[in-house]
């Protein structure tokens, strides 16, 4: 009987990858998924790889499910959760739309630790209030309902992340982001560009809105966006720690 | 020389736990926590265990650091992720108000997967799009903002997830929320109580807006409200999945 995980990878370091994660890969006959992340699971002899590039995702969804419906235990791997701005979603679309069999397979999504809380450890704790995540891509979505989400967010007071940052696809939409926050956040809120957080080639930047430059970002980099209230704590070694107060003054 | 070590142990189920924070807590000489979430850590001879119950954070965070300021190895242990409402922020917090060389001590967060992820894996995929984190108490921030920032996300097209969404403490917030968020939703959108995920008394209930009973939750759950794009997928077995689709329609 196959069956389909759709596996979350955590963030990079084994050492943040759960065992549970770690048994559905070393028991799956087929790995799915796009070749950057395949490549951070250890071979097995006998196991089948299905590498593609990271776009096609519901092509990609599609073939697993083809693959555990004809007996395959197959593995759909995802960088982080894959539940946050990658594959689970797709896997879903396509049951939907797919054969009624479909629906009887055995399908289940293992989290992982989504980039966001990697960063936010790496940095103290700067998600401890209410939070957002938000996708910045406009490839499936209207880009003025993104800076609607976004604006309305911020002005909320949520710290928020922003997945899909940037691409070579693009390039603008970052800066169009950072500015559409400037009328909306004190100049000096905390912003984070972090990239590959606990591999070895982990880059934090933290800076502040008014001198947030976009070109910083590329495919790789999750964006944090404080609030006024976020604080910094300096330390004697030049390094800074960012947390989110637990109490918010009494206004409203 | 001492450390100072904020752990995660997820949801609940050892296999949802990271390695990483495995070796963390068989490394610490004192473990300080809730006294539940303590009982999740195996006991090792030698190992001092500081319990508490859930409140007063920030004495708990303050014992921490002068521990780990004596030369102890000290874990402090939260459930899910610490950064995300729980113990990450009140020890730093502590260390902003403390003496100064605490800003000098070896301390690190350690991630892990947070509620919020475990139930959406267990429903299918309902984070995959944009979406938010609310702590729904108002011992920390006035009631009047938490509902402030519901409706605008829920208003701006997030899934969100209330954390804190009731105690015994705070019996009516969860359905003031319910109620703010009526006029905003349609009725059909699907509202999840979610209680231990991965747990042996594991229960999770998939209702609507419309029929959501407040009444359901206690400290122990989480409550999903998705949005008018949620879609469900009925299974032949009577279960279904929940999933956010990746795109959005074109409207803005």
């Amino acid at each position: 009987m196959g069956w389909l995980a759709v596996v979350g990878l955590g963030p990079g370091d084994a050492a943040m990858q759960t065992p549970q994660a770690a048994d559905v890969l070393a028991a799956a006959t087929d790995l799915v998924g796009y070749a950057t992340y395949l490549d951070r699971v250890p071979h097995r002899p006998g196991q089948a790889r299905h590498g593609s590039d990271n776009r096609v995702e519901l092509d990609r969804a599609r073939h697993a499910l083809d693959l555990a419906a004809a007996g395959a235990r197959v593995a759909v791997v995802s960088s982080g959760d894959p539940g946050v701005f990658a594959m689970a979603s797709a896997v879903f679309e396509a049951i939907e739309a797919g054969p009624d069999a479909w629906r009887s397979l055995d399908v289940r999504v293992v989290p992982g630790i989504s980039a966001v809380f990697a960063v936010a450890a790496w940095l103290g704790a700067p998600l401890g209030s209410d939070f957002c995540a938000i996708s910045l891509s406009d490839n499936l979505k209207p880009w003025p309902l993104v800076l609607r989400r976004l604006t309305a967010v911020a002005e909320a007071g949520f710290v928020v992340a922003l997945y899909n940052a940037a691409s070579q696809a693009r390039p603008w939409q970052l800066g169009a982001a950072l500015e559409a926050l400037r009328p909306v956040l004190p100049p000096g809120t905390p912003v984070v560009f972090a990239s590959a957080v606990s591999r070895p080639e982990e880059a934090v930047t933290v800076t502040t809105l008014a001198d947030a430059d976009p070109a910083r970002a590329d495919m790789r980099t999750l964006v944090l966006i404080g609030t006024a209230a976020t604080r910094r704590i300096e330390r004697p070694d030049g390094r800074l720690w960012l947390y989110a107060p637990r109490s918010h003054p009494a206004a409203s």
